[in-house]
């Protein structure tokens, strides 16, 4: 089937402190909504950005766009939006929504840099991957956003993916052209510390899930044997 | 705005030999499609789910589901599917159709392992963060299978993500509830090796996008000034 044996290198396992260090990264990243100013250099954010670009992508298309928000204005326009749109979110939640309104969704005007993540235009030409599933260019870019948050941990910034604005608006404001798409507003930099555990779970707006009640055998619903003998124990659990 | 003042855990970075571990695994991490049987540890497989478990959600809803294929028939005719939208995708293609039909897609039969990711039903009660973005959702899980991605790369295993089937069959193979819906079959197990380069860029299916001409300032089109000075520098390429 193949039209030619690929090209391998070896594939070892890390060693364990390779490996604990990766792990302690997975364990650590934090969804970041306090930021504390200061900046992030640009050897740094080079770094980031090309740890985002070592992601997979649905067909290989590549199809993440980062928009570095340099101008004063920008920012605050784009601030404008969220906030606009966590009104909207708080209406709708109906009676959550004054617990919502407590919450700190964003740190737009505090963090270090603003990144805003987009989906390219002309993506209808890939299909490869996507032909019952166009959304996977989204996943490919989420598996991006994931790159850079850990390398952000690494490098020990916060970061935070805010997804409250209206799509269109943020459209216009940085000039997508038909057919791309924004899919996150990051929040990036120094921050005073990480939330010990995610944000939304120290505020009880949500709890932690079980792993052992998410992983089923066959058949959905069906707990898988994997967890058996450890459905309460802290390693079937998992945080942020 | 805050309703308390969040508890921290130091940001500090990690040690230069921590830092490169983990930027090593996010250079290394391959999507494969060759496997050669064998079998994953059920520790290991456990380490890979709770590393998936520890991804950012969005309002922190977990949306990830995982099912583990135990049984051989279930795996057959999930293959078939893949199978099916192969050649389906394959005429979608068009001119690309031969050439398309000479790439390996998949290797369900041959890896040690195949999970398949869903999304959990009863979504729409989820409001925040996917008022206007409902997809994020999925974004979500991408985050979760990049994090399994990066840990099967520190076990010294293989995985792929296949994204070629009919959702509705799939989700009637394996008896998923109205509303949830699968999004990802995972195959996972050991290799030969890792592909040197993403197997598609080995295969002349895509190249790899310079990393400067994804990046803009303020607008997009705008090349950032983040890579005037090296936009054909090997730090401004990325792989995979």
């Amino acid at each position: 089937m193949d039209k030619t044996k690929p090209a391998l290198i070896e594939a070892a396992p890390f060693t364990p402190s390779e490996s604990a260090a990766v792990y302690r990264a997975i364990r650590e990243r934090r969804d970041m909504r306090h930021f504390c100013g200061g900046q992030v250099d640009t050897d740094v954010l080079q770094r980031l950005l090309c740890a985002a670009h070592h992601a997979p992508s649905v067909g290989y298309m590549q199809p993440w766009r980062f928009i570095r928000i340099q101008n004063h204005d920008t920012r605050v326009r784009l601030h404008a939006l969220v906030e606009a749109e966590r009104i909207q979110t708080a209406r709708a939640l109906g009676q959550r929504e004054s617990e919502f309104m407590q919450l700190k969704v964003q740190g737009i005007l505090e963090a270090a840099e603003v990144l805003v993540v987009a989906l390219v235009d002309g993506r209808e030409r890939h299909v490869f991957g996507r032909r019952t599933m166009p959304e996977m260019d989204l996943a490919s870019a989420a598996c991006a956003i994931q790159n850079l948050w850990l390398a952000a941990r690494v490098e020990g910034l916060g970061m935070g993916w805010v997804s409250l604005f209206e799509p269109a608006e943020l459209a216009a404001l940085l000039g997508l052209p038909e057919g791309a798409s924004p899919v996150a507003v990051l929040c990036l930099g120094p921050v005073e510390g990480y939330y010990a555990e995610p944000m939304l779970a120290q505020q009880h707006w949500a709890q932690c899930e079980a792993l052992s009640g998410l992983v089923f055998d066959d058949t959905w619903g069906e707990a898988s044997a994997l967890f058996a003998h450890q459905a309460t124990s802290s390693q079937a659990k998992g945080e942020d």
